[in-house]
């Protein structure tokens, strides 16, 4: 498992040695249930133990914006911020020649097919990273012709950041992409 | 001196009273001499050694486009993309209320009296922090009716970032910030 060396896990084995049975009997079933349950949701492709993801399925929520992210983590951090009120599409990872990943090893058939609904913007939150770019800008080409507003989340400064520890490419973003005021 | 303690400075002078007197007396001078020569350019405030600095003097560079930071280390940090080709403007602080730092104790009359001149764009380029974005937002407001171009640096996610790794501030400011492709 990451993170747990040799070391850890005895020490792990031998925490649960000295528990009563019925609490390690707890957390095998959790377990358990917890792989056999957990699932893609059938629209957005997160992690979920329903057919549709609680956020997929809030009708209150904004279905006509999407927001694509390259990971289930990713869609998570975005919630956090509670400010978000339209649906996701989860990738399940970014296009990368290096490695081999093309367009049919990420969920991106499945976000065209969604596309076909009432779907206003589509918000393109893959990483900063070379991978999460190529991706955007892959997905935004396939996504402007059908005539579906296409955006990609701003790249600059990160909040609370002192410029003189920030590298250059960031710093050559924030200056590229700045706002009138 | 920052991040030396009294370790450090004991190692150090032992360092110095092994080297020829020559060699130390050559670091002595270069210490005095940059104190007693070092000032600020009488344009744009950053330290140099001359009455302009290299950059207010160089004529290939767009002085109708001024960058506002805080420090010469801001500077320095924007001059190492080496993209940019306008001036700059150093303030030597930013507005903090909760410091007692006020107007007049950062180099702000300085840069409205610069503006008489040939300016076609401010970009206020001060850090992201919240008496950097105060700043940012007091220049603008100062600036804006004089009919002067006025922009920030754009904040967002940083360049190889990922998304699940990024603050939550930082990640509404990226959607709040998105540009349409």
């Amino acid at each position: 498992m990451p993170g747990i060396g040799a070391k850890t896990a005895q020490r792990l084995a031998f925490h649960l040695i000295n528990q009563p049975p019925e609490s390690v009997k707890r957390l095998a079933d959790a377990m358990t249930t917890a792989r056999e349950k957990v699932r893609y949701c059938e629209e957005c492709f997160t992690l979920t133990d329903k057919e549709k993801c609680p956020i997929c399925s809030n009708e209150n929520r904004d279905h006509g914006l999407i927001m694509v992210v390259e990971t289930p983590r990713d869609l998570a951090a975005y919630e956090k911020t509670g400010k978000y009120d339209g649906v996701y599409h989860v990738l399940h990872g970014a296009l990368s020649p290096m490695l081999g990943i093309g367009t049919a090893d990420i969920k991106l058939k499945e976000l065209i097919t969604r596309l076909a609904g009432d779907v206003r913007e589509v918000i393109l939150a893959t990483n900063s990273s070379l991978e999460g770019e190529t991706t955007a800008m892959y997905i935004s080409k396939l996504i402007k012709p059908m005539g579906i507003k296409c955006s990609r989340i701003a790249s600059g400064v990160p909040v609370g950041g002192d410029l003189e520890n920030i590298d250059e490419m960031t710093l050559l973003r924030a200056y590229e992409g700045r706002v009138e005021l």
